[in-house]
Formats: C-alpha cells, structure tokens, sequence
C-alpha cells in the first residue's frame, strides 16, 4: 500500500478522506476508447477508475487547495490514498498503524464511492451503514487423472465440489446455513416507510432494495482447477472462494464456525474418498453508522445545500478497508461517513 | 497440425502408426529437474513427453529404420505424427483427409500409449476398445456486479451454474440423464471372468475397473467465470466445460439430445432471470476393437513373443483423434489397434 498522506494543520477538527485509485480488470469490450489512456469526448473524461476512484481523489484534493488558499477550509483533512484496494487492501491496516502518529487523531472518516445504483436517476444519498464481507476458501484433492481413461472409477474433486456448493444456497436465492438469518435485525416500522420512498424513487421493489441493503448474503465468486483445464483432464484439486456479506446483529464467529462446520459435516455425509480443506483467511465485522451522529447530519445538511435535494438514507455493502479504519480508530466507529452521489466525476472540470 | 510421412515402399501392407508429441502444462511441483529439459540420470531421461509421446516416437522410428536396413521389415509403415493431440486435434481430420493420397491405403492402425495405470506392474496388455469423448459447454449469462453492494438481490449466474451441474451426477457418482445407462452394452460372462483376472493383476476391485473401462462417465472439466475473480466480484457470466464418455451401444445423438433437453428443462425449471446457452461443439462416438482381427492377433503374439507375458485385453478411453481415423478409412475401423506396455519409453536406448 502506497499511503500519502495530506495535512492541513490551520484548524481545529480532523477529517480522513479515504480513497484508493486501483481498478479491477478491465472487460475486452464496450470502450470506445482505450480504458487505460484518459481521453477527453463531448466535455466528459473516459478511463478506466475516473469515477472508481481517481476522479474522487483530484476532485476533493482540488477542492480543499482551493478552500485552504482562501483561507474557507475550517477543518483540518488527512487524505488516506492506497493502490490495493480491489486486490483486498492486504498492507492498509498494518501501514495505517505504523503510521498512525503521522496521521495523528481523528474525529471522522469520510468515504466517497463511486456513482453505481444511483447514477442512473437524480437522488443523492448518504449512506448509514457499511457491511463487511467474509473470504472463504475450501479445496478439494484428488488423483490428477484423465477422463476418457479414469472417467467414472473416481469420486471427481469438481463432483464434490459442484455438490457441496450446492448445499449453502437454495432455490430461493436464501443462505441455507443452520440459522444463518436468526440473528438478522428486524425491520423497523420507521425502515419499512423508508424503502417505501426508496422503492418510488428507484422503481425497484422494496424487497430488492432490502435483500442487497440489509440482509446478509452469500456469494461464490470463483471455482479454480488445478491442471491445463483441458477438456480430457479430470482437475485433481479445486479450490472455490465464496464471501459472505454479514448484517446487523449477526454474530461474525458465530457464522464463520456455522460456516466452517457445515461444510465439513456435509462433506463427511459424503463418503468421498478425496480430502477438504477449508480454510478463512480473512474476515470482517458488520459496522452500522449512527443517525444522529454530528458529522452524519453535517453530511447530510451539505447534500441539502449544494444539490438543493433531501439526501437518501440506504444501506450498502462494502470491504475490508473500512472496518480496518473502525477498529484502528474505535472512537470514529459511529463516525464513519459514506456517501454516494450523482455527480459524475468523470466530467471534465 | 504437422503431418510427417514416412513412407516405406518394400513391403506389400501397409500399418500406419499414430502419435503425438505435444504434452500438456506441467505442473508446478514434483520435478527433480526441469520438465522442459531432457536430463539424464541413473540410465534414465527424464523429461515432459518422453512417455507420452516423444519417446515412443522416436522408439519405433529407429526400431523401424534398423528392421528397414535389415531389410527385415516385412511391411510399410505411414507415421501420422501430430503436436496439437493435447489441444484437441483441431486440424488432425482435415490435415489427413487432404492426404488421402500421400498416405496411400491402409491395412491397420496402430496407437502406443504411454504407460499409466500398467506402469506399476509388470502386466502387458492390448487394448481392444477405444471410447471417444462429447465435449459440452454452457454457459450463463447475468448482471456483472459486486457482491458487498448487490449480493442477495439476484440470482448469481454461479448459483444457477452450481444447481445445474449438481443434476448431472448423483452422491453415488452415477450420470442423472434420464435412460443415460439404458443401451450400454449388458457385461457377459465372458467378460466378467476377464475382469476377475484383471482384478488379481492390477490389485483393483473389478467394480472399478469395469466403471472406468466399460461403463459410460461424465466429468466437469472447468468452471469459468468472467471478469477479475477478485473476492468482490459477481461474475457476470460463468462457463462451465463438460465431457462425455460414451461407451457401446449408446447412441451418440440421442445422449447429446438428452443432454441438451435436460439443461434447458432443469433450468427452465429455476425460474431465473439469466440466460443460459448451450452448445455442443464436438461430438465423436464410440469404437470397439474386434479380438478375431488377423491385426489383434498379431499384436498379442508380439507381446508374447518380445516379453514373455500373456497379454490382458482390456477397454479404454480415449480421445477424438482415433475416430476422425475410423471415420475416414472405414476398413481399418476394425483394425484400430491400441497397445499400452510397460515399456519405459523414457529409459536411455
């Protein structure tokens, strides 16, 4: 992790911003222009991460030069910018902490995303509440065979992989882990009215809007082969990642050993003559912002002011990064602000 | 592909000898030297491909050209040398059909093996039966999307991909298309006191021997998914390659029809909001060998004959490139003689 730190040290509160400037890879298509040269067209810039995140770091460093030189910036802001972000954030909570007289005491953490769910309408929104997710691993190992010769005389590690994956998801699209939703906060009446206005507002049913903003969820994001691939080899080891979003009030050891402990039990149940491995390298607590917090209300006076609209209030999911930022700085756990908004960070300045 | 002919005119048949010399990727670990290097040692070569098949290549190149300075070989040979055999033979049937005529006609066709499931024991054995192999893809299309932010709001094309492949082969690793197993050809007596004897030489239950050498299998190769298979990321479309062995008397078209009603009759049955294509790119059908050919007999005399040994009749699998042979000389189709040894191809000569 690249950590550059910016301060301002002329007034009296601090902020953190925190960004990253990374992307994932790019898709083969739909550019019109090379995703990796910055190209101007039709008053807008186009690139790949001009919105996710390179737009938002010189967007707001620009505006806080801007308000430093006329003497308006009436907090002191320290800029947390790293470059591994999409490939999990691995060195940011270790530099973040041996950095942390450097950056010195912090009151809140702002983090600004890209423009997604809503970009295609006018709503603005802050967001309360950051999920965090759970990586999981589990492996298969086999005999390294070929199909046309040992088809048929094995149980296939990608057999009892294709099976065992099948057991955490159900046709309903609802985790089938042992009371894996028991513990999920109940909806409010006040939450009920909100995804009310929220479902108008993005013409999505309020159940959609509810499944991806507070219900815990389960994805399989890969299945690897070990081998050429080739369509005569049987793969003798294959290895799934799978991450799970957890919510308000889930307990994090409760479901990563439900986890844990479902999969070894149904692979047992199996009588396979290969051998699992499950392994969770890593892992993260749910965090839930505070409504009436200072700085959350600060946050949402300013959508007011300068969009002239009544700020949204969703939920969303998100990563490792900022559950770091929480643990590292307990204090600003209820202070942690995220906002998304329409504007287009593309658009040329 | 690369066609090399070598043509010996002295004598009246003619035996055409098939190989290849491409391998597929090495794995990582296990070498004592480099794969791609052939080094020496203890009277050994070591190397990827000197079994399977530079080796045998060179083998029976200069055994041939030594009975041809004898002027002891008392037949012509056609070597059909490939280097695409691990990729799937993609230009093999055109390449041979174009040379029809510098290959002349054909009396019998002859496949050396590398030694695999033999090489443990001293047992030599013709093989009598090649099965060939149905290549399937299918693939499901979605929204690309992550999973912090839209995960439980959609049914994830890895979850439809995961309950699709799970109807193919059930926990006692048997193929779930309807009628699959209907028309495979019923064990006789005959054969059921040969794979009590192949049972006490290899030190393997028949039942398994019988799975991998006469029953039909089905084997998920790979599990493709699109985008950065980054811990985040939905994948938008994921890729799932299948294979079929296909034994007598199974009819190819009907399995491939069973086979393609079904996914799309169990996915449609899911209700989904993806899509799903599927396609057969590659079909090939099964070949069985005929042990009162004058060809047959003659290779179980020369093992008798070179090593001593009675040798096993066995069946085995095998790949797409022996049938686009049967395909195209007709005659030879009972002829296609498949031999497997114990023979170290890779010891130094």
């Amino acid at each position: 992790m690249g950590l550059s730190i910016f301060h301002f040290l002329y007034l009296p509160t601090l902020n953190t911003r925190v960004r990253h400037y990374d992307v994932v890879a790019a898709p083969q298509s739909g550019w019109s222009s090379d995703p990796f040269s910055l190209t101007a067209r039709n008053g807008y810039l186009y690139g790949r991460g001009v919105t996710d995140n390179k737009g938002p770091i010189m967007a707001v460093a620009c505006a806080a030069a801007e308000l430093l030189g006329k003497r308006a910036l009436d907090l002191d802001i320290v800029f947390l910018v790293e470059g591994e972000e999409e490939a999990g954030s691995g060195g940011f909570e270790e530099t973040v902490r041996s950095n942390k007289n450097a950056i010195g005491p912090i009151d809140a953490i702002l983090v600004r995303y890209m423009p997604s769910f809503f970009e295609k309408n006018s709503a603005e929104c802050a967001m309360k509440q950051q999920f965090d997710m759970d990586s999981r691993r589990h492996a298969f190992k086999g005999p390294d065979l070929h199909s046309g010769v040992d088809g048929g005389a094995n149980a296939e590690p990608m057999t009892d992989m294709i099976r065992l994956l099948g057991t955490l998801v159900d046709g309903q699209n609802q985790v089938t882990l042992p009371g894996f939703y028991d513990c999920v906060r109940p909806l409010t009446e006040q939450e009920r009215q909100l995804y009310k206005v929220l479902s108008g507002v993005t013409q999505t049913p309020a159940t959609v809007l509810s499944a991806k903003w507070r219900e815990p969820s389960l994805t399989i994001h890969d299945v690897k082969v070990s081998g050429p691939t080739n369509a005569t080899v049987i793969p003798s080891m294959v290895t799934s990642r799978i991450s799970i979003r957890i919510v308000p009030d889930q307990d994090l050891d409760t479901i990563a050993r439900t986890l844990q402990d479902h999969l070894v039990h149904q692979f047992k149940g199996m009588r396979s003559q290969n051998s699992i491995e499950v392994s969770i390298p890593r892992t993260a607590d749910w965090w839930l912002g505070n409504l009436d917090d200072l700085w959350f209300k600060a946050l949402e006076d300013a959508v007011r002011d300068e969009w002239g609209v009544e700020p949204l209030r969703i939920r969303e999911g998100g990563n490792f990064t900022l559950t770091s930022l929480c643990l590292l700085y307990p204090t600003s756990r209820k202070s942690l602000l995220v906002m998304r908004s329409t504007f287009l960070w593309g658009k040329a300045l």
